[in-house]
């Protein structure tokens, strides 16, 4: 995540408990009931029998909960420093009938009043949690951005956020799941298997509201992407497609107006400060052998930009707050994958249980977190299994890979030398070894964060486009950035430019970047490049799961090969400045006998017993025939 | 190693069986005879009572040897394709008398002529294979170039190579092992604790014999360096100081006159190839889990330089004769450790063999591979324990630690950025995780192949004086290169200037800077400077052995501390370009209730109460009282 976007709000740092003074209670709590109840429902014959139900309402802890229903039992209560939570510690038997669970509150004055707790019965026929694997090919979108399918929920009365300045990266523009879900033919037709959405759960935050970290709620659609009911109708039309659904989750901080934070259950709900205290954004405390207690508490402790509270992951009733509402919305809406925002910044003991949980819970669905570090070593101890780090598994398959991100770039911009230009790539994909399995982490050459690809290569298409051919080809889970297809540019800092609105997207747009018809020459150009290439990665498992070998580089030519049992692609990365001729005999090993290859992008038959000739910048992609 | 210095010899590439050819036999083979056994002689109770005899005479594989001994068996005996070599296979019981013992060589008509092969009595008192770790300082010499205590030995007639010209890098200078002799009150006097001497094997070659790694000889002592009973005299003399020996192993090549490389006992003797195929010193394909087998085999028997033959360590043979040797050099001179050269050019599954060998035989003695890599999981993949490398067990306790010595260059060169200057070296360590035991890594801020750091840090005496305080406060075991303590300079390349003569080593050189009268005032400084610390760290096991506690740099402040029961020093390292005045509050968890503190170099008291103050460039090592 993006601290300089992040930050861009106006807000002093104000204790939330004085917040919570000042706010009070919310609507319709009046006189003694139930405010809410969280998770807002629950199923029958979920792996763990287990739910803890968060309980708010003005003095609750005063009145005694009973559940009478068959198959539930309320297995403990637990009261905390704030009088106006209760969490319920409930066991729900397999064989329990679905239906409305009434929790009765009794008060010592013999008043009493009730909620209607719903426990539903799972949908047997809903696709969710299938995983996203190295099949898949990832479109991120940033949902303010991408389309604005419904402009009636651009502005929603009574939200702290109402304007819509489509001029300002910093304000909403009002892109929301309706213009997602217009777009999936669109998605379909490029190639792209999953969509990551960027976090669309309400952010009622005064400013910048649009990016979606800052969650106000755990258990609701911001209106102005829509509702919840529109999210699961994006499950089921991406499922219908033969598509996947990625959460973003956000574990570390919420956002300065979370309800929870306005009124905190107790001090220790969030990582408080004497004073405010920012992270370092230092990931070293984590696994340095000689780090500092200080050091790490003010990594993990502190506060990731001052709107965004940063959550006690130490209090039990965070984790199971937390854990549970993931779990809810893999259940209600079929959620098939997440992306853990600002991994490092978690306390990784309750990653470690999270992850252990959600995989007992959906063990095809898979995760992969952000780790926005440098260095092989500090990238992969995230990563599950004890490959590099011997003393703590998080249980988490994969990373966003940003050593092969930032290799790719020093790749396609860099001169050749030792340790430089294409040298990087190929070091640090040789760098394999530390991982569990490589083939998890997702690749990607730009994202949200990140200046646009095409602008990082100098707008140069040859190098565009090698870039590209590399994210398809590559091992792991390539990951498109919305508008990458149509060569979109702009630079992350400093003025977040990179989140511009996919042309076309709005009604009012005058041109529409969605059809052939509205892309330029260039724009149309790289589309078909993408659309062919995620096409042919689609359709041929060889460059989804195939193996791979790679050749140490020479003379700036970098050369590898996906490869199983029925075919071969052989991928050539001229990064030289010249152009080259490539004696193919050193590949002999994954060549054999071949003597003819196809050019993937262009159908054109090479000849491969003579030297491959490849223009400066270029990568040719060529299944042998 | 450095290529270019070793290539430096003008010989085009001969197959080495024509050479043989035309050098024939030694001379003194003269009619049916053993012309030489190796090893030269053996010794009863070793830890392993197997030994390989390499039997070396004309056409002697067609004679039957045998052998009538107490204690003593012939359990089987090899012929190869060279009919000059006979491989006899002992097997000496432990209760073997001492003595020499015959071997018969009997031939089919009838005439017979024997060897007398030595089995000497272990010598007990003899101090040997006590291994050098992080209480060690050590100081690495290149004997033609630190001191000439024997000039007679110069030019020694016969060999190949008889020029002496001390004007060129290239040429012999007349440094001995007699000279080191000379020198080790000095040495001691300074603090070094182990001296590290580049390899002193004979190397019989027409140029550039000078710096050890062409070996021709693998039981003799070069005559220009003096002879095997002075080598022995050697680690006598460091023992009587209580220092130790180290001796730098090259496993993987000889130099071209090697004798059996002149008559190759098989042609599988060394890595073969049709037309003359280098190395290509990429380390990657070791551990790259997608390398081609072709890039494996180039970078593993591909040779190091044309003159340096590549022994093929798959030839059970060939890894008798190097592990024996080895062996033989422990037990007969008392070396303490071993250096090995071009560490991942050897076959690794050789190199774990050979490791377990020497463990078993000297449990104490320890090794440090040379692993001349960039980047952290490059590196720590050959150290031992399965703490990064999951698939392979090196069994080496420690490399030369090339990660932090580009660090240190980057902390004290760089500017300051998020992942430059000190925050390049503050990560390398945090990825200390990656080791089963750092403290075993010898770290060092040049050596016979790089640039003086003197010149690297562009002769900046406060930088120097920064670079050698991390070296003597860090973890692992700290390496001096001779000549550091006068702030000699140089780059390694072109010229390998850094190889020049230490002044006063020479009877007719004119200055003496192993004397104080010697030295520039500059030189004295650095000399108390090193002395100083060198010492202290000698006499405080808290810079040995203590704890490590390392801070995120801060305004190019880079803070740690070295701890244990008995004492705590902080280390304040300002690599900033202005005086900084540090807040040592941030601190409290190593400071804790110290309010004084003694500054190591110059015995001041340091008042912690108030901000540190330090100049740019500079380093503090701080005793807390």
């Amino acid at each position: 995540m993006n601290v300089l976007l992040r930050m861009n709000v106006f807000f002093r740092w104000i204790p939330a408990c004085l917040l919570a003074l000042s706010l009070g209670m919310p609507a319709g709590a009046s006189g003694q009931s139930v405010a809410r109840v969280e998770p807002l429902h629950w199923w029958v014959g979920m792996h763990n029998p287990e739910l803890q139900l968060l309980v708010y309402g003005e003095n609750i802890a005063a009145y005694e909960p009973e559940i009478v229903f068959p198959g539930v039992q309320l297995t403990q209560v637990h009261r905390v420093e704030n009088p106006n939570y209760l969490f319920l510690d409930l066991h729900i038997a397999p064989s329990t009938t679905p239906g409305n669970v009434p929790i009765v509150f009794n008060g010592s004055d013999g008043r009493t009043f009730s909620w209607e707790y719903e426990l539903k019965a799972r949908e047997a026929d809903r696709t969710k949690a299938q995983g996203v694997r190295s099949d898949d090919v990832i479109y991120l979108i940033m949902p303010d951005r991408f389309a604005n399918g419904d402009t009636s929920n651009d502005i929603v009365p009574g939200m702290r956020e109402t304007a819509l300045n489509r001029d300002s990266m910093y304000y909403r523009h009002g892109g929301d799941l309706q213009g997602i879900i217009n777009k999936l033919d669109y998605l379909h037709d490029l190639g792209v298997t999953a969509l990551w959405l960027n976090p669309v759960l309400t952010n009622d935050m005064e400013q910048a509201s649009y990016h979606g970290y800052a969650a106000t709620e755990n258990y609701q659609v911001d209106p102005r992407f829509g509702d919840n009911e529109l999210y699961r109708k994006l499950a089921d039309e991406l499922h219908r497609r033969g598509m996947k659904l990625i959460k973003d989750l956000v574990h570390n901080h919420v956002g300065l107006r979370h309800w929870t934070v306005l009124d905190p259950p107790a001090p220790d709900w969030l990582n408080q400060w004497p004073t405010y205290t920012n992270t370092t954004y230092k990931d070293q405390v984590i696994f340095d052998p000689y780090a500092a207690e200080a050091d790490r508490k003010r990594m993990t402790d502190g506060w990731f930009v001052p709107t965004m509270p940063d959550m006690n992951h130490r209090n039990p009733y965070v984790r199971k707050y937390i854990t549970q509402s993931h779990i809810w919305w893999v259940e209600y809406a079929g959620v098939d994958g997440f992306r853990l925002d600002t991994y490092p910044y978690n306390d990784l003991d309750f990653m470690a249980d999270w992850g252990r949980l959600i995989k007992a819970e959906y063990p095809e669905l898979t995760f992969f977190g952000e780790t926005w570090v440098h260095g092989v070593p500090n990238q992969a101890v995230y990563t599950q299994g004890s490959t590099i780090n011997q003393r703590f598994d998080t249980h988490m398959p994969g990373v966003t890979d940003f050593q092969t991100h930032f290799a790719i770039i020093e790749a396609l911009n860099g001169s050749f030398g030792w340790t430089d230009g294409v040298n990087r790539l190929y070091s640090v994909l040789a760098n394999d070894f530390v991982y569990e399995d490589a083939y998890r982490n997702v690749v990607f050459l730009d994202n949200h964060d990140k200046s646009r690809f095409f602008s990082e290569v100098g707008e140069n298409v040859d190098k565009y486009k090698s870039g590209l051919a590399w994210l398809m080809t590559t091992r792991g889970i390539p990951q498109l950035y919305y508008g990458a297809e149509i060569a979109m540019k702009n630079f992350a800092n400093p003025d977040g430019m990179v989140r511009e609105d996919f042309p076309g997207g709005w009604p009012a747009d005058t041109v529409d970047k969605f059809t052939e018809a509205g892309r330029s020459v260039l724009e149309n150009d790289i589309f078909q490049y993408i659309r062919t290439l995620a096409n042919y990665r689609k359709s041929n498992p060889v460059l989804q799961t195939g193996r791979m070998m790679q050749y140490v580089p020479e003379d700036a030519v970098y050369v590898y090969f996906r490869y199983n049992d029925e075919k071969t692609v052989m991928v050539v990365m001229n990064t030289g400045e010249d152009e080259a001729e490539i004696d193919v005999s050193r590949f002999e090993e994954r060549i054999r006998s071949a003597t003819r290859a196809k050019d993937i992008i262009n159908g054109n038959t090479v000849n491969l017993t003579a030297p491959l000739r490849l223009n400066a910048k270029s990568t040719a992609v060529l299944e042998l025939l």
